[in-house]
């Protein structure tokens, strides 16, 4: 008798961005906020611990989902948070999708976890291609997308091209599936626009959303989900009781307190971003536009993966992808100012070094 | 076509415990610890919330799981942590059992969240009576139990009863398994042995840990599991990237760097058990031995149910469970000694006010 799931034995882990352990290289790689949370949320985090941490949390995330349904202008039941977003997409798989039979399917390139999620799942993949230019392919049933598929998954804006899908493009894409879309926004604060409001007007559309790349709160895990009643009532039924920590839900409920800091925040990592990317355009780096908080470049004279090492040499990490359809390609983060001109004066010498 | 998945959308959702949001309640009922965390923790804890809440924790509880592996006396591969061990409960569902097909058996009354994860998880529930005193069964192989069974979880010492199990009597028990076992000692600390030892030396055993109960840190949510590589890296691939948070690794290390701290609250902790099950049995309860942080008692004069109300009347929470081999009890935590006085008290006047 074999111990282990026949696919589960098969598995190739999900291979997460290096989280280096030493101090003083500048960490590009894994699209977290260069700035701080706010001093308020510091705050708060630090009073709530106490002799309150032997207590278990709030298994609902009760109020803390009271605030985000009103920032949102949708109720309660609209609203499930995770443990990190990462968590919802998983359960999303496990409450809508048979394993063996049902299709999951996204764009390629987008987020790496989808096809980890599906294999985990043993769902049945589809991975239909993005255009050259990374757009939503022009002729959606010709492309091999699936209108049928239990479950599709489309990043928006995407990674890691960094490029943003207009609300009505998605909406068109929406309409036409019968099961259900989850429209991943981890990076909608640094987009010019969003489509939250597709998951409140459509009964299959779930709106992922996530504490840890707008709001510095990687650390602590808090995700949510915006969505009809029905999709989030089954998602609550198959999650673990207490699947939010307590601590994170202070500091998510600090934050929704003090969301004047962090769209500061966004307007000057999106003004960053603008210079930047004329700055490395002058270097000849080919540019993607931008709608989350990194860049994804084609380098010039070396190979991008040469590119990796070269900066890593330099203390400057950055993400590369071994995907044929992205390997000439770069994903840097926006840093802070000083994080960037170090990330620019190391693309300099390796350029004069050639 | 249904959005959702056949038997998901049938599910009943698992009642934790109330968590009270007033004030004034002596909390009785989710078997939490009465004492804070060592001052050490929560200093280190509150040192830790600063700027850095912004980065992603490390993936893989790197750090925490090579001090566990330190105080077990085993390898990193025999260690993985989750969110909570009932992550880790739900992830064994996912990478053991084959839906619709495996089997999950435990034995009843035990930790009425199994039959949940069964049913999440669409597997086939075998459970198994325990003797009427809450021992296991004396005829195994008679009592229904399955040795081929995919996934056995067996709670040691057991909730609710509070039984201790000889580690002898588990060891015959998982030798005879052909799939796999989990020991969940969520309350070993307040017991006088525990089987840990077992997890390292049969390749089917998982030992499932908890910070919650013992290390006053329900909260944070960090549990862990120790078993054979093999097993542990079958969990390992299907977990969520980043499943532990980061202040619940920080915690869960600067509380294994003051243990003396907590070895000396199990044995407060054991006294006052002692102490009240004495006084329980003397107003006419009915007390069960307790290996745990909680006794299981059956009340005199009126229903259990009634107790519950009544103590609740009186500002006092405890435990009752409505399954017919149980519902002459109730489950009271072990609080602090004031706490206690208070449950003692209540219970006094309701016998005198009867």
């Amino acid at each position: 008798m074999n111990l282990i799931r026949r696919h589960v034995r098969k598995l190739a882990p999900y291979v997460p961005g290096e989280q280096p352990k030493g101090r003083g290289l500048v960490k590009l790689n894994t699209n977290e906020n260069p700035y701080s949370p706010s001093p308020k949320v510091l705050k708060a985090v630090r009073a709530a611990v106490d002799g309150r941490l032997r207590l278990y949390p709030n298994p609902a995330a009760s109020e803390l989902r009271a605030r985000l349904a009103d920032l949102h202008g949708c109720g309660v039941e609209n609203v499930i948070v995770g443990n990190g977003s990462d968590e919802l997409l998983a359960l999303a798989t496990r409450a809508f999708v048979e394993p063996g039979k049902g299709v999951i399917q996204y764009f390629t390139p987008s987020y790496s976890l989808y096809p980890v999620l599906a294999e985990i799942h043993n769902g049945v993949r589809n991975e239909v291609p993005l255009e050259d230019d990374f757009s939503l392919p022009v002729a959606l049933k010709k492309s091999g997308w699936k209108t049928r598929a239990c479950l599709s998954f489309v990043t928006t804006p995407n990674a890691p091209s960094g490029c943003g899908y207009a609300t009505e493009r998605l909406e068109n894409l929406c309409k036409s599936q019968k099961g259900v879309v989850v429209l991943d926004e981890a990076y909608a604060d640094f987009a010019e626009e969003d489509a939250l409001e597709l998951g409140l007007r459509f009964s299959n559309i779930l709106v992922s959303r996530t504490f840890s790349k707008g709001y510095s709160l990687c650390f602590q895990r808090v995700g949510y989900l915006v969505g009809s009643p029905g999709l989030i009532a089954a998602l609550d039924r198959i999650r673990d009781s207490y699947n939010v920590n307590g601590l994170g839900q202070v500091a998510a409920l600090a934050t929704l307190r003090d969301l004047a800091y962090y769209r500061k925040n966004f307007r000057l990592i999106k003004q960053i971003r603008s210079v930047v990317a004329v700055e490395l355009e002058g270097l000849g780096f080919e540019v993607l536009p931008s709608s989350t908080n990194f860049l994804f470049v084609k380098p010039p004279r070396f190979a991008a993966k040469t590119w990796l090492n070269k900066l890593r040499e330099r203390k400057v990490l950055v993400r590369w992808f071994s995907d044929p359809r992205v390997k000439s390609y770069l994903r840097i983060t926006i840093g802070s100012e000083q994080e960037m001109k170090a990330l620019l004066r190391a693309a300099c010498q390796i350029i004069e070094a050639s």
